[in-house]
Order: structure tokens, then C-alpha cells, then sequence
């Protein structure tokens, strides 16, 4: 969490005179995002905040990502929503990084969410994915089933150091898988990354979606499953059917799952699992030099996932069969 | 720049339940201060920073600068304003650390000073020391002259490794200035620490000084000294003598200098360096395992130093005499 790029005062005023926001009032960076710099800016138009992509975000998807949170804002779903410049573009470049403005949501994540977190979180998501239909871009899901082999890969040699036997486990699960894996889902634009710092409240209400900087193309029951993962473990790494419950009855209540979808729903969310364990596997074991981020311990995601592996109906995670 | 204490969602409103601020609109950390946590909190009652105290602020002084705030802010001085209580203090306690909530100030602060900016400076700086009479706490400068040696012995074995003949040069002008300080400046609350992220700007005007922390009585005319250092140099490190004659003309337009004061400006400018020199050496030979601020070069300083070691009389400095 930190803000990686210095913006000056005379930068920020030459890159906001390509828009209409009328005087800034003030500027302050945010220790937010773990990807691009953030800045709240509060200008005579109203509150905003300022993303400097930095390198880990691929320029090529900046438009998917904007033009997604566009979409979506028009589809009454509460998300950022990018501040087009004068000239049209949602997109401008401010100290040599790709730089866009997108409104500020109001709200408060919550780092100890109750069932009716969940529950709003679900319904929320099912927006989410019925907002999607009709947008006209796609991304391909870089970190997808498809993809988990050769993130592997890169910490392979290195996973003994974390815990003993993680690699067999880790190759052992990952043919299972792939052996697994339906391929006949109901596909579109899913989230990926719905976790408890990406979901803003204001008291009991849902307030609005951050952070779009995942988004992608794949299954939406795997979105949800993701969201098992992120909503519904104790800090003691017990899965809470409660809140499952809560979740998928949220989540139902706009978009109820397809007999396909139900049936896959344990194979997803140890997917997910899988997805999380890796990506933090790899950047325990690869801090930069003069990291800001503390890694987050991969091992939480392997309880989940010899958890998902336990499970042999949804209706273990609290799913109304 | 950076968050050091993690708050929840649900610590903060425990902590706010003290405060008549009304619900929480949203609350992110920001990327400001060296020693504190600051979060950016928005309530219904409005915009407020939330600092809590990390360990290099000694908790015994946090009366002292709560206190000048609400001191200054009540003399006109557009500063953070405590807010407190409804017990009336000023002080809490939040995820373990002393805690305070003061008022946000719109404005942004200038990364490239030009000669008004200074003037505006020179102006803000002597209504501090106007407003500061009559505040009855008081704190020891803690890095006076009296501390340079002290601060000195801990650099200095490794001084060398910065620049050669570092330590030598330093050792010799710690004993010139012993010899040259003036004992009999007049004396008062000063700012110590008024660099440009400490003072902001809408447009063209001064908006409010922030950052009381280093606060303390010493003389009034160093507390310019400072100001000499912090606005009126290059990048190149050249002095810019227009500037120092707008500071200088800015500040006397409000609380001409005494002649004491004007004698005393070169030998308080370089011990101004000196103390800045001295502390970022320190800093820069002690950067902790895993710092999240990239220490300041120290050499800048001991340019300025020997910078001011070449001027006779403060007419140098575009002191109108």
C-alpha cells in the first residue's frame, strides 16, 4: 500500500487542465492499492481519485478496465466511474505513467465482515455480472486454470522453504484440476478479486465496488467462488457456512446458479483457492528489495483450499439445493 | 510516507463513538508524515486527519502541540484544528497508540516555490510567532545546539562513508558555532520544521501551515533561519536571492526583525543547515530494515552550509537593512 509515483503540484495542474474540474483544492496521495499509485483529489467539482498505472498494469488493458467501470455505472451498478477529459478520453498521461480520474465512492471496508456483509456482497456480485452482459470489450483471464502450470513454475524450486511437501501437493492438485475443470459455464465479466478491501459500506449498506484492476472474461459461478474464499473464513481458518449461506442466498436472489454451475461450485472454489495460493506464493517468495507491501502468507489459501477439497455438494457451503 | 498502524473498520468506530462527528463516510490512509499514521476521515460532520502517534513522538509533548494548534488556530492562524471529545479531551487512544483528530485544510503543497510563494511564507511564518505569545505550555528544541554534538557522536564513525573529511568539517563548525550563537534573540513558539510540504496553497494564496510536530521555543529569528534553507535554494543549490528577499520582506511585513535578529541571520542559517545536515546524516546512515521513506541525501545540507558560511551580513540574504 503506498504511493509509488511522485506527482508535483505543477505536474497535476498542467494534467487537469485537459478537464473540467474547476480549481484544486486539495491532493493527498493514499496508501491504497498494492498496483498503481492512488491520489484522493478534491477539486470545486467534487471529490475524485487520481490512478497513475505503474508497470505491473498492462497499458493494453486500460481501456477494458475504464470502459468496464463505464459500463457498469451506466448499469446502476455503484462503481468508480472515469472522469472523461475535455477531449473525450478517459485516459491521459501524468508523469510519464498512464493516469486516469475516476469519482470517489463514499463507504468503509469492512475487515471483519458479518453475514449480512456477505449477503450484500452477493447480491452485489449477481449485479455485477448481470451488468456485464452487453459490454463490448473482453480480457482474457491472465491468471486463469490455464495459467496456474507456469505461475507454478516460477516458485516451484522454492516452495519447500514455505512448508514442507507444498510442491507435490500443490503439482498433485493441479492435475487434479485440470482433470476437473468444467469447461460448459455461463462465461462474462466477472470481478476476480472481490475481497472485503474492494466492497465499501456505509453502515449496513453496500455503498459501491472498487477496484476493477483484475476484472476479465470467465466463468461468473468462479467469481463467486472466489468470493467464498475471501468472505467466508474465520480468522481461525474455519469456513463459516453462516456466511456461505448468506453469500450464495445473496448472490441467488439476482442471479440464481444453473444446475451446471451448482454441481461445479466445489471444483471452483478450490480453483480459487489454488489462484490465491499461488499468486502469494510467488510474491513471498520474490520481495522486491525495498518492498512497501508485506507479502500475505500463502498458507492461509492452502487451509482453504484441503478445506474445498473436503467438500462434495454446494450444499455443504450453505447453497439452497 | 506511509501508514504504520493498521485500523479496522470496527476500532474506528469505537474510537469515534467519543466524538460528536457524526457517521463515517470514508476513511483512507494517506501517504503523509514520517512519524505518524494519518488517515483522511470523512464524517458527516465533515473532512478531518486522524493521526495516531507512533513511537518516535514522545507522548508527553502531544498536549504541547495539540494545545499550539488550538492556541494558533484561535489567533487567525489557519492551522489543523484539534477537535475534541465530547469528555473535552483532545487525546485518545486508537489500536493501541495516542490518537487525535484534527480539521482537514483544503490547499496543495508547492514542490517548485517561486519569490510569491516565499513572501506568502515569510508573512505565515511571523503571524505563528505573533500568535504563539501567550500560549502557555512550552517544549524544549529538542534538536537545538545544545544536541548537535550529541546527534553528531552518533554519525560521526561512519561519516566518512558519506563524504570524505565529512567528519572533520562537521567537528570544526560545530565549534564555531558554539562559539558565534547568540544567546540574546528574542525568544518563542516556533514552527522548526516549515519546509514547502508543510504549507499550503490554493492558487496563489496561503491556505495553512500543517505539521506542528517538531514545535518548540527557541528563537524566533532561526525559526526564519529555516525558512531560508527550506525555500530559498535551487535544485541546482544555488541561493535564489530573490526569493530570500521575498521571505525576508514577507516575514518583516508582519514582525520586523530586531537588530540582534539581523546580526544573528548568518550564523542562524548556518546552524540552520546544521541541524538538517546533522539529522539527515543520521538518517541516512540508519535507514531500518524494511523502511518505507527513502532517507534525503545529507550533502544538500552541507552545500547550504558552506554556502552560508561565505556570507558576512544578512543584507546578503536580501535583507532590507
Amino acid at each position: 500500500m503506498a504511493v509509488y509515483t511522485d506527482v508535483t503540484d505543477e505536474a497535476l495542474f498542467a494534467f487537469l487542465a485537459g478537464y473540467d474540474l474547476g480549481e484544486v483544492l486539495s491532493f493527498k496521495g493514499i496508501a491504497e492499492g498494492v498496483e498503481n499509485s492512488n491520489y484522493l483529489l478534491h477539486c470545486e467539482g467534487g471529490y475524485f481519485i487520481l490512478t497513475l498505472y505503474e508497470k505491473r498494469v498492462n497499458a493494453e488493458d486500460l481501456p477494458f478496465f475504464l470502459g468496464l467501470m463505464e459500463h457498469l455505472a451506466e448499469h446502476s451498478l455503484s462503481c468508480p466511474l472515469p472522469v472523461r477529459r475535455r477531449d473525450g478520453a478517459a485516459l491521459g498521461t501524468l508523469a510519464g505513467r498512464p493516469a486516469a480520474v475516476v469519482t470517489f465512492l463514499d463507504g468503509v471496508s469492512t475487515r471483519k465482515p458479518d453475514a449480512h456483509h456477505c449477503a450484500e456482497t452477493g447480491r452485489a456480485l449477481a449485479q455485477l455480472h448481470l451488468a456485464g452482459k452487453g459490454f463490448g470489450l473482453s480480457r482474457h483471464n491472465m491468471l486463469s486454470i490455464a495459467h496456474w502450470p507456469e505461475l507454478f513454475a516460477a516458485s516451484r524450486a522454492r516452495a519447500e522453504e514455505v512448508a514442507p511437501g507444498l510442491a507435490g501437493e500443490i503439482a498433485s492438485e493441479l492435475e487434479t484440476l485440470a482433470r476437473l475443470w468444467p469447461s460448459d459455464l455461463p462465461q462474462g465479466v466477472i470481478h476476480a478479486d472481490l475481497f472485503p478491501d474492494n466492497v465499501l459500506f456505509l453502515g449496513a449498506r453496500l455503498s459501491g465496488l472498487i477496484d476493477f484492476y483484475f476484472a476479465c472474461n470467465d466463468a461468473l459461478a468462479y467469481d463467486l467462488a472466489i468470493c467464498l474464499n475471501a468472505w467466508c473464513f474465520e480468522p481461525d481458518g474455519a469456513f463459516n457456512a453462516t456466511k456461505g449461506r448468506a453469500l450464495l442466498h445473496g448472490y441467488q436472489s439476482l442471479r440464481p446458479l444453473a444446475p451446471v454451475e451448482r454441481a461445479a461450485l466445489p471444483v471452483l472454489a478450490r480453483g480459487a483457492a489454488m489462484r490465491f495460493l499461488l499468486t502469494r506464493l510467488y510474491d513471498w517468495l520474490n520481495v522486491p528489495p525495498g518492498a512497501l507491501v508485506k507479502p500475505k502468507n500463502p498458507l492461509e489459501y492452502l487451509a482453504r483450499l484441503r478445506f474445498h477439497q473436503t467438500i462434495d455438494h454446494a450444499g455443504e457451503y450453505g447453497l439452497e439445493l
